[in-house]
């Protein structure tokens, strides 16, 4: 079983060359103080071995113990009896420089061995003395408190900024309590299936949670996430610019549909400005987190910079961290921006495989000839960005910073285990970068509905997920996912209220 | 434009001979006391003309007129110039006895030239002398203080009992409130129809309350019809007739799936026995309303009697009215009944024309044999009401006490002016009797979603209804449609709560 995901994974291969490891209480249970050598008969922590193997091909690895009695031959044979030796490098023991810890000069005879700076070394160990020896040798630390495989996640999250520490933390639904839903559901007063999908959404939430039931959900907020498109001026769009710090202002003003649909269902707004364009902050109330004023024309050139997508995808996901951490316990994504179905088609047909054409629509209602304009647009910018391999940079080059700022949200969401609700077309393009970038992370989300968008059908089929609500609908802002709120809440009510057969003697002749 | 509704004239039919009107403030303005007769120039009282066609045909019409002047045959010509003369058949002034008012001889020498039972007559007039004059003569009274339409609306009530009474209220939505809603949409802050769906509900709520924008319903009740089917004894369910009165109980203790589905979405359950089989009650909590204990098999024979049907009818009125009045301003159809899709599909086939082998599902979930005897038993049971015109002896019929309760709810609260929400294919059966009843009650209903079980789509298509929700849902109780309830609510929040283009100064550049 993978213990590590890929984007950890990833976070360690890009910040660390190596991962050094103590050896008692990190790899094995730590004997006791003088044990002879030749008694010492153990086995390695659990999970250790799943975790090793995982990180062979990413990093090197090395062991680093502070001993007074053991040579490098002796750990190296002592590691061998449990089967890790075989996936260390190098093996460097305090007796081999004849001091006791702690101490920063094993691993920096360690690093010397396999050449290598001690800024890209990450030191795990179990003490205060393994953490002071890695800092004195210029190398990060992480502890093993809470096991190897956990310390390894936390360090990736200093390292990453918060969508990747988000990423680190993605993990697909638990399948025990998938199992548990599904076999509570057959005890519960109905005919087993007969809930329909609210059904699977109420299983789904109790894989999200890891539990079953699952929280009911009490506390939903929806992000709306605002940012201006330079494509605007290649004229895929009758509304002007000035529409979208208009509908900011109109958002904390609490006069727009996510406002009065937010209100019914008992959703926190928060509104986000991760690029409106022009000089003026957004007003008051509006969480500031402009990225960049505005993307750059796609139509001509890269939308933002690859730093600036990283950016985004960064807003996004503290922004999901931040709604979790005030008590929010479901997310609903949100998005305002002129222009940004253009945006999304591009993205939606690259990352689909699509042709412009048929993930192209008519966003807030447009005539043929720009919808033709549009779709060439949309065809050229595709077709720029097709080539790329790096998701991020995909997003860079045709997306748009509340579109990087989306896939952020689904993946901090995710990440927290919280239900996270997705919108129509433009938080699907968000989806498919977040896809993109955690293969697998559909899988913990609900669609909210099916805007008439066809760049909305198109991620969605392409992600292999039903949407609970087809209304039609095609205003975004998260309005059709606000509206699934109560269905997603009742699914796992039910889940956690109904009595069973036995519970309510429903089934026999009284 | 017709002003009474084809329920108030068949009440008025069934419980009148004839109708006889005063002439001054009824037919006509009242003329200054001491107006020689031959200055006399007046116009009818408007949409008097309208009404009396209407009655035409329906109930005998004559005018009697206590005046000290005018003879017959002045009140005729008088009425000749305005037009309403012809549509009398007798006109009776106190003159022609010699009397002044107030006094019954008039009323009574009108009648025996009609030679009808004064039992069998409503005198319409404007005067507690009038309301003296007819009671003394044995006739029934309304009187005209809001208009002839209303005066007759109101006779019908005071006859029909609440399911009639009901029927006379009901109306198609308003137009103007519809028109407004439509014009209200198009200056909110976001593009035209955006919002799809939720739009077109917003603008029926303003049709269901004649007023835009709508009320926002904050208040909803689900109403849980239960009654048992002797049908079970044909072998059409592996359920045990028990299960019914056992679920009853789960509802009253708030342990079944619509109990948590209502707290979700914040409504009030109602369960309601109308015909739990069996000699114990319900238990308490449960409003008892129990027509009879159960139907007779309709396999073999009549469900009901056809007071039975009528009287399972008033009960769903009646609660509706209840509801209403204590307050709640949204209704939602919910029932539980072992062996009620059996019922169900039988009146689907009748109503809608349609074969037994496309209305009949597995309800609950029900083996091919099984299905196969269903389908069998629907079709006889089909075949047997298919030559009835009267849609009380179809529902005697073939089909159930708990549905003759949805059709009266149904009618009871499209009467009251409140959105009522219907859920599966019991409801939707409950639905097509009340369009039996009252053509034209499907405009004015919200379907909130859309069943697996084959009949309700029958059924929708034939009401030409969409429904809200496709959640694959078969459970029935009302689930499906109380959690279309945010949705609807959300509907009538937008109209009421969005800013308008102008209010957020959107639309231009800044």
């Amino acid at each position: 079983m993978a213990v590590l995901s890929e984007p950890t994974l990833a976070v360690l291969r890009s910040s660390y060359d190596v991962v050094l490891l103590d050896v008692g209480d990190t790899l094995v249970a730590e004997a006791e103080p003088g044990t002879p050598t030749a008694h010492l008969v153990t086995e390695p922590l659990p999970g250790v071995l799943e975790t090793l193997r995982q990180l062979r091909g990413h990093v090197r690895l090395g062991a680093v113990t502070n001993t007074a009695v053991m040579r490098e031959a002796d750990v190296r044979s002592l590691l061998d009896v449990v089967g890790v030796d075989d996936l260390l490098e190098v093996v460097v023991t305090s007796t081999d420089v004849g001091v006791a810890k702690p101490d920063a000069r094993p691993l920096l005879v360690a690093l010397e061995r396999l050449g290598i700076d001690p800024a890209r070394a990450l030191y795990v160990g179990d003490r205060d003395t393994d953490r002071t020896a890695a800092l004195s040798a210029g190398a990060s630390f992480t502890a093993t408190d809470r096991g190897l495989d956990d310390a390894l996640v936390r360090a990736a999250d200093a390292v990453g900024g918060p969508c990747a520490a988000a990423l680190a933390r993605v993990r697909t639904p638990d399948d025990r309590a998938i199992a548990a839903a599904r076999a509570r559901h057959d005890t519960l007063t109905k005919p087993p299936g007969a809930l329909g999908r609210l059904e699977d959404l109420g299983v789904l939430l109790a894989g999200i949670a890891g539990r079953c039931p699952p929280p009911v959900p009490s506390a939903p907020a929806v992000a709306v996430f605002a940012a201006d498109h330079g494509v605007v001026a290649s004229g895929v769009t009758p509304w002007p610019q000035a529409v979208t710090a208009q509908m900011v202002a109109n958002f904390a003003a609490g006069g727009a549909a996510i406002n009065a649909i937010a209100r019914q269902v008992g959703a926190t707004v928060r509104v986000v400005d991760v690029g409106v364009a022009g000089d003026e902050r957004s007003p008051d109330g509006v969480d500031q987190r402009r990225v960049r004023a505005g993307t750059a024309d796609l139509a001509v050139g890269p939308a933002m910079s690859v730093n600036e997508a990283r950016a985004a995808l960064d807003v996004g996901a503290a922004v999901a961290a931040d709604l979790v951490a005030a008590g929010h316990d479901l997310l609903v994504t949100g998005d305002m921006g002129i222009g940004n179905t253009t945006a999304s088609a591009a993205l939606t047909a690259v990352l689909t495989g699509r042709a412009a054409a048929a993930v192209t629509g008519r966003g807030t209602g447009i005539d043929d000839a720009m919808l033709t304009r549009k779709t060439a647009v949309v065809e050229t910018a595709a077709g720029r960005a097709s080539g790329l391999l790096d998701p991020v940079s995909v997003l860079a080059e045709v997306g748009g910073l509340e579109i990087g700022a989306l896939a952020g949200f689904v993946i901090g969401g995710v990440a927290a285990r919280v239900p996270v609700v997705v919108d129509g077309v433009i938080a699907l393009a968000g989806l498919l970068c977040a896809e993109a970038l955690a293969p697998g992370i559909r899988q913990s989300v609900v669609a909210g509905h099916r805007s008439t968008e066809p760049g909305a059908s198109a991620a969605l089929e392409h992600l292999r997920i039903t949407p609970v609500l087809d209304l039609a609908m095609r205003l975004g802002e998260g309005t059709g996912a606000c509206l699934a709120v109560p269905v997603v809440q009742a699914a796992a009510r039910v889940l956690a209220e109904m009595a069973t057969f036995d519970e309510a003697a429903v089934g026999g002749n009284a």
